[in-house]
């Protein structure tokens, strides 16, 4: 045990106010700490650690556009992971607030056995892309698209926004089940949305864009 | 701003304590609050909220045995996720601690577009299934496993292992990259078994075993 200096209800007074402070600086540590960053001239500060986001979904041979494989190349994997404090707030509100940050990590895939086998797994990361809302930074419409694909020693700390107009934005806007984003993929969250009435009515699977 | 009601050098002593008291709480909750729980006759306690776990991977066609789809049904996904504080000790010694939970989920799939577009999504959840690493409880190997597939109402809050000797214990012992999980498939860990050598030489993905 330890001994408490004097005046035994003040001090533990302090204990408790000491105790309130440190779980207020870890609060706000654990739950806000995740949102986006950027630098001063706007650029997105690349979240080190999105692997340890939460997990919303994943897909196979999902990937068109600039990111599809070659013609003939395996088909790639589609993980889409998002920060914890913003999927705390879907769940309690069915919607994303700002600084949601969505990562795309794209990989490749591996087949096992003989040509017969069906089976696929993950192997190593062939893009990454990040779908930011901010509703003061991106006035159109709230969000914006980065390339946050590693390019080795040369790889940028942080990252300007995809110039608005892309197609990532076009596709999103007009197929996204709530708000920009394809939750109809993401059926850990789709209750929510309908919960709270933000589910466009309608939306499925869009058609694939190649 | 507070008053400190008197000593101002004490109470701050007892500030200081309380912030250690409520940091050292916080971090054995959020560290250790993640490993398997088990009830008195040592069934695994339910984790309820595995979906906020550290995801590992994802794979399409991988599922054999009893949570193979069946013929000429859709391919399904396993996504396998570990309780966050295991993965952290994994990062740091390339082993498993006793307390480890790995959970695969496999979910149904669906196709979306014509007949031509190849690209699955993931949709409701076909089988939930835990590997847990106990070296006392489970002295053959370390390792049980544990049936969570949820069954409505009726879902037990607790579920006693698969008994010993069964195909998972067996595939997972024999072709296990570590320690009896399929590290080989998981990218963002093969690494650290290198480092630390505990990466069994020339383990591959295992052939397909129906």
């Amino acid at each position: 045990m330890f001994r408490v200096p004097s005046r035994p209800p003040g001090a533990l007074y302090a204990i408790g106010m000491g105790c309130v402070l440190a779980l207020i600086l870890v609060a706000g540590l654990a739950f806000a700490g995740d949102k986006a960053r950027f630098t001063a001239d706007g650029a997105l500060i690349r979240p080190s650690n999105y692997r340890e986001w939460i997990f919303l979904s994943s897909g196979l041979g999902m990937t068109y556009g600039p990111n599809a494989p070659a013609s003939g190349a395996p088909l790639r994997f589609d993980n889409v992971f998002v920060n914890p404090s913003s999927y705390q707030a879907f769940r309690r509100t069915g919607r994303w607030p700002d600084g949601t940050v969505l990562v795309l990590e794209v990989r490749e895939s591996q087949s096992r056995g003989s040509i017969n086998e069906r089976g696929h797994y993950q192997t190593s990361i062939a893009a990454i892309e990040a779908n930011v809302k901010d509703s003061r930074r991106f006035p159109n419409g709230g969000w914006a698209f980065f390339d946050l694909t590693p390019r080795g020693e040369d790889s940028p700390k942080a990252v300007s926004a995809v110039p608005p107009g892309n197609n990532c934005e076009k596709c999103h806007s007009t197929n996204g089940a709530v708000d920009n984003t394809f939750v109809q993929f993401y059926p850990e969250l789709i209750p929510f949305a309908q919960k709270f009435g933000t589910y466009k009515p309608g939306a499925t699977a869009p058609e694939a864009q190649h």
